[in-house]
């Protein structure tokens, strides 16, 4: 049994797998984790292994308590991946995104997949049929957007998102969730398109906390997975487990 | 003879108009228009009439310098604009996409036009055939969209634009370039494809500091003009004088 963890800037999201089966997922706030952590301990007492992905630089009360109690794989530039990298900064690529490209792997192998992950950021990630990581891009995400409108203006409020604005907005706010909303499903739907049109039979999974607020045209080759980047943690381990 | 000046937050802009043609377009320093404005005040002592839009809280200094030499229309949101504005707040329309809606009923009067303002924020605003304006969207800006990647996470550099990165991004640099620079391209390409097919006969207008290094695909009924704002407030002061 294996146990996910993927530390971000505030939250900690935990997953439990069993032969790539996710049985529970939870989130944290960070400070919270030391406390929650010892129930999932006696809740599940077969955890043998766990991987830790963590955005800032480690936490090493989080680190050590890990190690007390399993055998911990800390996912860095140095870990084996299953795939080949041909991103020219391997040591400058994000952890999140290794994870996404390692769970394409894990789901869709011998396929052509570009992942989306609308979190912080919007990353675009693509892998090939023969399991090779060719890179991406990274423009910034929902939140981020809304943030700088009103960060870097003098003028303009802080709006919060809405799905689905209509094309032209007749006030401040309706004109901000216009161009940021509609400005974001136009450029994946480009994005999209413009890799469909390189790369045959293409697979793309639309990931990201903000997956939910934002709409693609989801046709058959398009599939939302809220627990791709996890499930990807879990598959580095398993495969580092064999290496 | 008219003076044109448009304030922003850290440079002026200035422009003289005859009969709706710009004779000379200077851009200052705020702290340096004083000395510039002399020189100005000396070059074109036919100069009788002034339109002042600024984006800060008005400048006293700069407002009465001006009273002072000439006749001072204030852009707000009082001033008589020639169309028809549709857009529910009025009071918090920005100046400059009021300046640039009048620049489209001037010079392409009874014609449905968008105009697309790449600079600190990308504003899309419609003024339709029978001229009234129906309002837009507000994203943001080409190097907002880089400074925020930066300033709001904790470890992305703040890349230099360059135009026409290629779509798979190899290192963090050229993800991030590709991110941004592809992500608004298809921003705009995606806006202009909703907003031609709900406007017949639709002339579309790109202006802004940024519509140099975008590029989108230039087709018959697409302009650019980077004089748009100016020759707009220019058209504002004139039509005040009339009424």
């Amino acid at each position: 049994m294996n146990l996910v963890i993927d530390g971000g800037n505030t939250f900690i999201k935990t997953a439990v797998f069993q032969n790539n089966r996710l049985l529970e997922k939870q989130v944290f706030l960070k400070k919270d984790f030391f406390e929650n952590f010892e129930n999932l301990q006696k809740k599940f007492p077969a955890i043998r292994k766990s991987i830790l992905s963590s955005v800032t630089s480690l936490d090493s009360d989080l680190e050590n308590a890990l190690k007390k109690s399993y055998s911990l794989l800390q996912l860095d530039d140095l870990v084996a991946l299953p795939f080949k990298n041909e991103y020219a900064t391997p040591h400058t690529l994000g952890k999140d995104r290794i994870a996404l490209v390692a769970a394409a792997v894990n789901t869709y192998p011998g396929k052509n997949v570009l992942i989306i992950d609308a979190g912080t950021c919007i990353t675009y990630d693509l892998k090939t049929e023969d399991e090779v990581y060719l890179g991406g891009a990274i423009s910034p995400g929902l939140e981020m957007r809304f943030k700088s409108l009103h960060k870097f203006t003098a003028n303009l409020p802080l709006v919060t998102p809405k799905p689905a604005p209509k094309l032209i907005g007749d006030s401040t706010e309706s004109s901000i969730l216009s161009g940021i909303i509609n400005g974001i499903e136009m450029e994946l739907k480009g994005t999209i398109k413009s890799y469909d049109s390189k790369f045959e039979d293409l697979t793309i999974i639309f990931t990201g906390g903000d997956s939910q607020i934002l709409s693609i045209p989801l046709k058959n080759s398009i599939f939302a997975n809220s627990n791709f980047l996890l499930e990807g943690l879990n598959f580095i381990l398993e495969f580092n487990k064999t290496q």
